[in-house]
C-alpha cells in the first residue's frame, strides 16, 4: 500500500496487531478515525491505557477486574461452596450472562495444551487447590471447552481431587437447543445418546 | 453482556464505536489486549492519539498528510499539468498503488448527494476550480465512483469547467479484468458494448 502519510501508516500497522484485522479493515478504521470530528480516537486511546494500565486479575478467582477482589467474589449471597472452573474472563461472562450458575468462578487462564507448550505449571491450577482447601468447596464445575485439551484439563484437576473428598461434574453435551440434528456433527450426536437422560413428564 | 469490570466496559464500548465492529467484536479485542504482555494498547493508543493530532490535509490537494503539503504533491518530477480528481484519500491510495498516473491529485472529500445533505459547498470543488486556473492545468481526470452520486459530481464539475478550455475525461468503465461475463451487472455489460473500443492487434 502506498501511504502518503508516516502516521496513517504507522495507525494501520498498530491496529493490523489486533486479532481479525487484516491490513485493509486496519486501514478503513484508521481512515474512518481521521475523518471523525468528535475526538474518537482519542476516547479510545484513552480506554485502551486504562486497559493497559489499571485492570487487574481478581486475587482470589482470576477474573478480571478493577481492584483486588472481583465483582462476583465480593458479593457474600453468592454460594461459596461451588466454584465454576473456566478458561478465561470471557466464560465467566458468557455462564453470567445465562443467569443460571450462583456460585463463584475460578479462571485457569487457559488448558493444558502440551501442543502449544501450556502445562499445568502455567495455568492457575495450584491456586485452586488451595482455595479448595481453604474455602470448604464441595463442588466444583468444569466448564471448560470439549476439546482434546479441555477433556485432558477436566481429567488432570479430577485426579488431583480423587481422594479429597469435593465432587467434580461437567458441563452437559449434547445437541445445542434450536439446532437441526442434521448439522450436528457425529461425535456430539453419538455422545448424546450415550449420555441420554430420563425425560420427566410435567404435570 | 455482563461486565466484572467498568475498564473493560469503557474499552468495549469505544472500541464498538469503529465501523464493521459489534459489541461481540469489540470484546474480543478488548480481552485479546487484557492478556497481551507485549504494550500492544500502549502502542495502538498511541497511534491513535498522533492520528488525532498531527495529521493534516495537504493545503494543495487536500490528501491526507503529515506535513503542510503532502508528499506527492511536492514531487517536482510528477505531471504538473494533470490532475486526477478522487472523493477520497483512499482513492489517491487505491491509484498509487496501480503506478499508472504520474500527474497530481485533488481529493474532493466526497461527492455531492442531496439525499445526504452533501451539497457542492461541502466539497473542495471551489479549491479544485482555483487550482485550475492558477497551475496551468490541462486536463481534470475524474476518478469518482461511477454512481449516481459520481455521475451527478462528474457532471457539476464538468459543467463548471465547460468554457475554461480545460479537458474532462472521466476513468473507463466497463466489465472488470478477470471478471466472468455472466457476473457482470446487467448496465455495466450493457454500457461496455456500447463504449466499446476498437481492438487494436500488436505486431
Amino acid at each position: 500500500m502506498n501511504f502518503s502519510s508516516k502516521i496513517l501508516e504507522e495507525a494501520v500497522n498498530a491496529l493490523a496487531t489486533l486479532p481479525g484485522v487484516g491490513k485493509k479493515s486496519a486501514l478503513r478504521l484508521a481512515l474512518h478515525l481521521v475523518q471523525d470530528t468528535s475526538r474518537k480516537s482519542e476516547r479510545i486511546a484513552a480506554a485502551l491505557l486504562k486497559l493497559e494500565t489499571d485492570i487487574k486479575k481478581c486475587s482470589i478467582c482470576f477474573n478480571i477486574s478493577d481492584h483486588d477482589t472481583c465483582e462476583i467474589c465480593m458479593i457474600p449471597s453468592r454460594n461459596q461452596n461451588v466454584i465454576c472452573v473456566v478458561e478465561s474472563a470471557r466464560d465467566v461472562m458468557a455462564i453470567e450472562d445465562t443467569g443460571q450458575f450462583k456460585g463463584r468462578y475460578h479462571v485457569l487462564g487457559g488448558v493444558i495444551s502440551p501442543l502449544e507448550g501450556i502445562s499445568p505449571q502455567d495455568l492457575y491450577i495450584d491456586q485452586l487447590l488451595s482455595r479448595i482447601k481453604t474455602e470448604g468447596i464441595e463442588e466444583i464445575i468444569m466448564a471448560v471447552s470439549p476439546t482434546i485439551e479441555g477433556e485432558t484439563t477436566i481429567y488432570y484437576i479430577s485426579k488431583l481431587l480423587k481422594d479429597s473428598g469435593v465432587k467434580v461434574s461437567i458441563i452437559a453435551r449434547g445437541v445445542a437447543f434450536g439446532g437441526d440434528l442434521e448439522y450436528a456433527d457425529e461425535l456430539t450426536l453419538g455422545r448424546s445418546i450415550t449420555l441420554r437422560t430420563p425425560y420427566d413428564v410435567q404435570t
